[in-house]
Parts: structure tokens; sequence; C-alpha cells
């Protein structure tokens, strides 16, 4: 008998009808001689009308209040989850995330998990039940109050609680049906992928696919949790995420996709001293003020004044005030001058072939320049190449890139939606 | 320093404003002095919709998953009014009916409260916060899942946990300014009350009056907690509900009031033997089905055959399964026959006054007789009498009593819809 845990997106709860058919799948997967255990986000804007209200009754309200409050809404999908499970004759039991033993750190709105001690989980399901557990949510092991984790929380604990449960594999529900070679919206021509290595996954996520949150997939790599990218609206098995890069034996390593995003702005610091500390002077106010740097490039420096400029990308949301700090260091010296812009965009090619692949990266520029586009900066990792261009160049660049490396497929694919936390 | 518990129906928490107004009314009473602890319902409808919600997924929804979905409203009223304090400039936490120390039996739906350990709740004030405490719930304390305690469940957690605390006062606000003399709707000159005794308040809620759920003066009235029923839509100081009965002194015992009550129906079981243990076997066969029976009269027996005719009363909802269950009973015995009756209403003059006023069961059935209205049962207690009479003709009668017992003020009183729950 397998354990599966399966974790369903807001989009799948969004109506009385939907969770009627999500728990028609659960019940399905249980009647197949599996354990189950079922992690659920909020029912479609549940989480945005609580926002709402809270905006309504305080501007900046506090944080410990936020957690109660948000956290209200998966405790309704779960319930309602189990109430439909129970309809067609299986027995489930939902737990809050507290009574499922997820134990995080104190900070309210962003908590991390410390441990998950599924006592009455594992009770449950040795008494036949299908338990049904809060995602996005904890309690914080000193104070006992009720924490959340965060964008992506939902996919954390179904990991969380698989590496805690020792289960076979962790099934992600959204409303697409795996990992594509590129956004479908974008490249039409886009393929899902079978399966892909945890590093792949973790590469095109920090490159802006939202397919998977970054932390739920370090999580799984980190605790071996083989995870399944699948859609609750069809029966396509999906995407594996699963096992090393270093597995993959060389002859099988391929490129996997193309990622984009649009979500950053480039910060640049011209006219900075070529002397040592100079650049840690600058990361360490960036890192103090928790901002979240990204594609740090420094040219060599002039030969005439000794001076050299440094750049780096940040969510855009973090722009303004990564510009003030880099004013108020700069401190009006002469030579020296703050630029910002945020008209960029991200796109990078990932996959564990291009490491027996030379020449990943001639190609690729050879890409961007047939499409007559200007790269503005480039970095690279083992198995990644990003370059940043022009925001309004992405999709063509993402194309150029995507036709460069063959990556599609014979058909159209699904054009998909976002997904939820 | 006093502590004052207080605690708000979901009318008035209906909205992010009536939320807001709250929260000021609360801060108000910190600045003057005052630890204060907050007992909050769910926010109007909140209930309703979770309710129609669970009946679309399962049309018979398993209780304990009942108990997890319900229990939700009070957690997002509960968090925003906490955060409403703190924009008012005032430390607020809140609590889950768990983290309160509601410990309860395991009947979910309908769970009994077993015990309050408030050490969480203590620690906070201690701090100088503003407790808030999610009403209507508690934890189980063998199985330590969730409950909920019925209807009236918010009235009896706030009293509990003043109990609990020995608090000095428990508020109960709502959209009523206090208990009247009679439902203003139709005695147009009811008089708000000052002060009424716990047992005179027993009667009225037992009687029909909504104002308060019978269970939560029972808590009251066995721990001692002085009860204030307030409006949080007025700065009115309401009515005082404390003290019993017996230390009224006799020259300022009065009349409280007139109770009217339409929920119920009437249930006669013809040709009953008279004989020991016929009754007895009737009222058995009631209970082991958990009807509420109210009201019972038996009539001296027939010289001619022997038998004897019993009647009672029980909520209209129960009416089918009582006739069905003496149908059963009486097993087509000839001479005998079930009555079911449900156009009565109920009316009852309550009050400790009672007692030393002689004459005034004759006074009662005299207004009614010049109202030209006949009384189909009469039964009374110490501090109080009720009558059966047609339906149709309760608000008559309430009138006739309320006139006869001169209760009117000079004004006509401010008409109120219901409470929450």
């Amino acid at each position: 008998m397998a354990l599966i845990v399966q974790k369903y997106g807001g989009s799948s709860l969004e109506s009385a009808e939907r969770i009627r058919a999500v728990a028609e799948r659960i019940v399905a997967t249980k009647k197949a001689g599996n354990d189950v255990v079922v992690v659920c986000s909020a029912m479609g804007d549940t989480t945005d009308e609580l926002l709402d209200l809270a905006q309504q009754v305080n501007p900046v309200p506090p944080a410990r209040e936020m957690d109660m409050l948000l956290t209200a809404g998966e405790r309704i999908s779960n319930a309602l989850v189990a109430m439909a499970i129970e309809s067609f004759g299986a027995k489930a039991q939902s737990f809050t995330g507290s009574q499922a033993g997820v134990l995080t750190t104190e900070r309210h709105g962003n908590a991390r998990i410390i441990d998950v001690t599924p006592g009455r989980i594992r009770d449950a399901l040795d008494e036949g039940n299908i338990c049904i557990v809060a995602g996005f949510q904890g309690v914080n092991k000193t104070t006992r109050d009720v924490t959340t984790l965060g964008r992506g929380g939902s996919d954390t604990t179904a990991v969380a609680l698989a590496a805690a449960l020792d289960a076979d594999v962790c099934e992600i529900y959204s409303d697409v049906d795996g990992v594509y070679t590129a956004d479908p919206r974008i490249v039409p021509d886009a393929q899902k992928l079978e399966k892909l290595s945890f590093e792949e996954m973790l590469e095109l996520a920090a490159s802006g696919s939202k397919i998977l949150v970054l932390r739920s997939v370090e999580y799984a790599r980190a605790f071996n949790v083989p995870l399944r990218v699948r859609s609750s609206y069809s029966n396509d098995t999906g995407t594996l995420v699963s096992g090393s890069m270093e597995d993959i034996p060389v002859e099988e390593a391929v490129l996997s996709g193309v990622a984009t995003d649009k979500s950053e702005a480039k910060v640049t610091l011209n006219g900075v001293k070529d002397a040592p500390g100079e650049a840690a002077k600058i990361f360490r106010a960036l890192a103090d003020a928790e901002l979240n740097i990204d594609m740090v490039v420094q040219n060599v420096s002039s030969v005439v004044d000794g001076t050299t400029d440094i750049t780096f990308t940040v969510p855009r949301a973090d722009g303004p005030r990564a510009v003030e700090l880099l004013e108020k260091l700069r401190d009006g010296a002469e030579g020296t001058a703050v630029l910002y812009d945020d008209q960029i965009g991200k796109v990078s090619l990932v996959g564990a072939g291009m490491k027996s692949h030379p020449g990943v990266t001639a190609e690729f520029a050879e890409a961007l320049r047939d499409a007559n586009i200007n790269i503005e900066m480039i970095t690279t990792s083992e198995i990644r190449i990003t370059a940043v261009v022009r925001e309004k160049d992405l999709d063509d660049a993402t194309r150029a890139i995507h036709a460069k490396f063959q990556l599609g497929g014979d058909e159209a694919a699904t054009v998909y939606a976002g997904t939820g936390r």
C-alpha cells in the first residue's frame, strides 16, 4: 500500500461543485488501495476577501492577527472537502496545521517549518481515514500562536508532511497539467515535460516559473520527496520532479525549458571605487535591509579613474527602497550615480543537458541576435543561462530560444492560468 | 481595577464599520481603567453562508467537520476585532476557544463546557492586552477535536470565561438595549427593566424571551456572574441581571414582564389508563427520543371509564416525531387518540412580586376573559403563570396582561430585531 500526499490549490476548490470533483478524485485514490493525506489551500477568492476586510478595519493590520484571520480560509475549505469525501462513502477527518503537528518559527506571515510531528495524522490513517490537513499554516513552537508560511505555503505544508510521513509521492494539483518547456501563452508549441530533476526544477522556479514555489522544491530535494505536478481538471499523469541531476545519464540529459520573469528591475551604481571592501559595504547594506538581490554583475574597472559599475536586479516592489539605500550610501560623491530601470525582462534556459552540450551560451546569444534582441546582462550557472533584455522583447526572446534549441512539440499546448498559493 | 467580559453578537459585527464601532467601545472600556476580555460571535450572515456551502457539498454533513467549518466564522470576526482595536491604539490578542482553555464534552454541534482554564488569557491581560476570545467553540478534552456549543454558545462562552476569571460583570451586547416588560413589537409601551434576578431572567428565557439563552443564564446563576444586557448601538446602561430573588426585599419585589412564545405545539393523548406507571411509560419514551416536553397537564380521570387525558407542549419542529411515537405507544387501542395542534401560543407573566401578591392568577385569568380570549391550558411556578391560547389571540393576550398589571411606561419603546447566536 502506497502513501500519497495530494495538495489542491485554491483554483481547484473555487466552488462546491469543484470541491465535490476533488473529493471524488481523492476517494478514487483511496479506493485504489492507497493511504491518502490531502492538503488544501483556501477556496478561490477567500484569501483576497479576508485581506480586503482586514484593510477596512486596519490599514496596517498586526501580523499575529492577520495569521489568525487568514488561516480561517484553509479551515473552511478543509472541512468542506472532508464533508464531500464522506458523501462519497469514505471516512475523512480534517486537521488544522497545529493539530497535524506543523511546528514553525515565530515569524508571522512568513514562518518556516521547524518540525512536523504527525502523530495524530498517523493514527487517523491507521483507523482508515483520509486525512485533510489545512495548508499554509502551523503553530509557533514557543508561544503556541497560529502562524502562516507565506506565498506557496500550502505546497510547503504538503511536501513537509510527505517527508515526515515518508510518503511515496507528493502530488501538487492546480489548473495546470504539468511543467512545460515554456509558458504556453507565450510559446504555443511548448511541450509538457514527463520528468525533470530537482535541480532543474529549482532553476526553473528561481527563474520565474510559477508552477512550484522555490521553497517547496528545496524542501522536496532536501528530503528526497518525489513531486508530481498535475491538474485537478484532467487525468493526465503530469510531470514528475524527482532525483538528482547527477543521476541522469549524460546521453539522456536534455534541456528542460525556457523560463521568463517580468517581476524584476535593474539597479546600477556607477563610479564605485575599485578597492577591497567597497562591494561588500554595498551588499551588506542591501542584505541588512532584507532586499533579495539577484544577477549581480560587476564590470572590470575603468583604467582611467579606477572605478567600476555594479549592477543587480531586485523585485520591482523593492526597487524604490534599494535606490533610496544606494543614494544614501553614495552620499552625493562626485562621479557616482544610481540608475534604475524597471522595463526589463529575464529569460532563462535551464537543463542538465547544458553540461554535456558545449556552445550553449553561444547558441543562446545567437538566437537573440537573430531575433534582433539586445542582451543587457548575462549570467550563468552550471545548468542555467539567464539574460536580461528589454521587457517588450521578452516574449520574442523566449520564442527565439525555445525554437533554437528545438524544445517545441508538434501540437499547440493547452493554455493555463495562474496557480493558487 | 475591574475585569469586564463583553460579548458581541453577530448583528453588532455585521460589517467592517460596525467592527470599528465595537472596537472603539472596547478601547474606551480599557482606557477607563478596566481589564477587558471580549467574546465575539461570527459576523452577520457568515454562519448561514457556511451552512449553505456545507449543504452543497454534503446534505448530511458529519458533525465533527461541521464544527471545524463553523468555528472559522468566529476566528474571522475575532481577528478583525483585534486588528480594529490595535488601530485605536490599544494592544489586543485574539484566541481560539482551544487557546483560551474552553474544554468541552465530545458532543459535536452541542457540546457542554466542562472546564475553563484561562491561563493564556490571564497572562495576556497581565501584559496589558485586551483579549478577544472566539465564542461558541471549545476543544474536546479527550480527543482534542474542535467542538461547538450550540445555540447561544457565544453567550455561554462569555459567562464561563467571566466565571473562570472571576470577572466583575459580563456584558452581553446585541442590537437590543435591555430586557423589556414585553416584546415592544407587540406592546408599544413596553418598558426596559433596570434590574432583575437570575430566577426571573431564567423564567423569562424559558418562557420565550430570546434576549438571553437559558443555558447562559443558568451558568451565570450557578457561578454568580452579574450579567448586563446592553446594545452596541447606544450608551444606555441596559438591564442588570444579578442576585437571587430571595434577596429582594418583599416591598421591592415586582412583576418583571410578559413573555410570548409561538414556537411550540400542543399534543394530547386521550384515553390513557389511570393506573400507576402509565404516564411514566409515555414520558420515558419521549425522553429517550430526546424530545423536550413542556407544560404537562393531566386532568382528573373520568368516573365513567377510569381513563384520563395527558397534554403537553413540544417545539413545533419535534411535533411530528412526538405524534409518531405516541401513535406507536397507543398501538390502535380502542378509546384512545393522539391530537396535535400547532396553532397555539404561550403567554407568561413572570416576576418575584408574584409571591407577595395574592390573586395574581385570578387577575391574569380575568385579563384574558375581558379580552374575550379562551385559556386552553394553564400552569404556574413560584414566579410564573403561563397560559396556552390560540396563536391568533397571542398578541392581544400579551397586551391585555401587560396592561392589567400596569407594566407599561409613558413612552413607546424602541422596536428591536433578533439577536445573534
